[in-house]
């Protein structure tokens, strides 16, 4: 016996970082320190112009959108899915990503495969100003089954401790606006697979593609979107919209004695989530709080100042709508 | 269908947090900002004493240790393995933990275990004075089987960059020091189990306990250890013996031209791997490059700095080895 027969390819593993190395050092931005040592990241932030700066990180999966890239053997997509949702949710209090570190967990390691997701990092990195500077690839036979893998990572981000944004402003008569998402972001994977099982190369009325193809559309970053508006005290609360759905993570920043009440129909949903509905003949309750159903990110904003970041954001080509307010309960 | 009837349990997950709260605060030292956000994990970092202080951070896994922990349904210990391999991939550039984030993916989520799993990470937090400040668990039916988990986290600590250790200044004639591991550690779990298939109940002579106890031993932290040589000039390197084992790893803190001479007789080999040796007829080539076989982390050290030092770990209860020197290629 040795490890190789045991299922695990040093030489794989070897040969993925020789694929990947150049394509990684395209995310380096200045704070990255290289050539310094062999364990570990480095990263020296530049904290000048912060008064009391704050790290921010999150961790998270892409979940079982996964399942979708390898049944379609599309592999450079769900990368940049990983990097923007974790950027997301570090955005959502005020944060500027700094930098990334990613696990990627798999049956038997295809250096082609974990390369080409690592390409989706790459470019979403490098939209989102964010270095990516630590991996572990991980070949674990028994854990995974030969062709499946995990995909995971960790943002790292900054912000002044007097600019977080955290929903403890938010008032009765405070306006919501949503920003369109691009379809399933990360989240209701499990039950949209089960709804549509056996079907992904089926073309529904009303999508561009194939059913599979629409479900690996990639999860926006709204980090170019919403970062002029960092530091403005209209903009009281951010929420990103993943699993919980639009009530259940914009509540998690609305304080005690408020309420959200949202007009559903304030926004065109996407033709999937029709779809999934209909053919899952899924409960509406489920629908919406499994799944965005069009709205990834939601702005609590004041109301006097809503109408100027209205068109502030449609200006910047972003299709924004007001969705709702905040209410007494 | 809905969410539940597809394999994903937002109760059960809800749980989980409810269970987990009261024990993950009991980690957080005084960077952690606590009840100031929804998403993400803040940490404010005091950064006085530092000159040019260095974020130095590292993701990793624990392997297929987990499945022996799965089948002797033994699940508080594989955390702190996870906390502390991190903390000895950052410590041996110089760098002390600030903070921690995990990431817990399942077939389905059983609160009690994945509760057991974060007990095992807090205890080992606190032992590295590391706050556990993030996680997401993920319940991904399909990827996993029912009983399966997969885990892996971020360590993100600081380090003054005047004070990295990696290796830069090592010379011919230092000298290695080797700190005992506790056995496997966290590397070499695909080949042992294979070796030892369907033999984990068994008591081989030479063993506290079964196959399956040796196994899961915590993978130690050598963070209170190795912290007060920190920014000794005659501590040239530190390698945390890992998948590549003792020549692999320490390697790659070697500067061009120099190697390593090994004395493989230096330290006792715990029994446990020369049970895998034999019950797998493993070659001595594998053992040494898949296993740390009894060194879990190694210092150079100047040559005429070697006993000082020596003494000064045996004085702290380390029962340090010299295993060898550096020698001009």
């Amino acid at each position: 016996m040795d490890y190789k027969k045991a299922g695990v390819d040093i030489s794989a593993g070897e040969e993925f970082v020789r694929l990947i190395k150049p394509e990684v050092r395209k995310t380096f931005t200045p704070g990255v320190i290289t050539d310094i040592g062999a364990f570990g990241g480095f990263f020296q932030p530049d904290f000048s112009g912060y008064t009391r700066p704050v790290l921010v990180s999150s961790i998270d999966g892409v979940g079982t959108k996964l399942k979708i890239a390898i049944e379609l053997e599309r592999y450079d997509t769900v990368g940049s899915c990983l990097i923007n949702h974790c950027v997301n949710d570090i955005l959502v209090c005020g944060a500027r990503p700094l930098f990334f570190l990613d696990y990627y967990a798999c049956g038997r390691l295809t250096p082609s495969i974990a390369a080409a997701v690592v390409t989706g990092m790459v470019k979403a990195c490098r939209e989102n100003g964010c270095a990516l500077i630590g991996g572990e690839t991980a070949e674990m036979p028994g854990v995974y089954d030969v062709a499946d893998f995990d995909l995971a990572g960790t943002v790292v981000g900054v912000v002044d401790h007097e600019k977080i944004v955290n929903g403890s402003a938010i008032e009765a008569g405070d306006v919501l606006l949503g920003l369109p998402s691009t379809g399933l972001h990360t989240n209701g994977y499990s039950l949209a697979r089960k709804v549509l099982e056996g079907r992904m190369h089926e073309r529904f009325e009303g999508l561009d593609g194939s059913a599979g193809e629409e479900l690996l559309k990639v999860h926006r970053s709204y980090l170019k979107v919403i970062e002029p508006f960092f530091g403005s005290p209209e903009l009281r609360g951010l929420a990103h919209i993943t699993g919980g759905g639009l009530m259940g993570n914009t509540m998690r920043i609305v304080p005690e004695g408020l309420t959200l009440d949202v007009d559903w129909q304030a926004w065109p949903e996407p033709v999937i989530f029709d779809i999934i509905r209909r053919e899952g003949e899924v409960p509406e309750e489920d629908m919406r709080r499994t799944f965005n159903l069009g709205i990834g990110l939601v702005l609590v904003v004041e109301k006097s100042a809503a109408d100027g970041m209205m068109s502030r954001l449609k200006s910047n080509g972003e299709n924004a709508y007001i969705i709702g307010s905040i209410s007494k309960l």
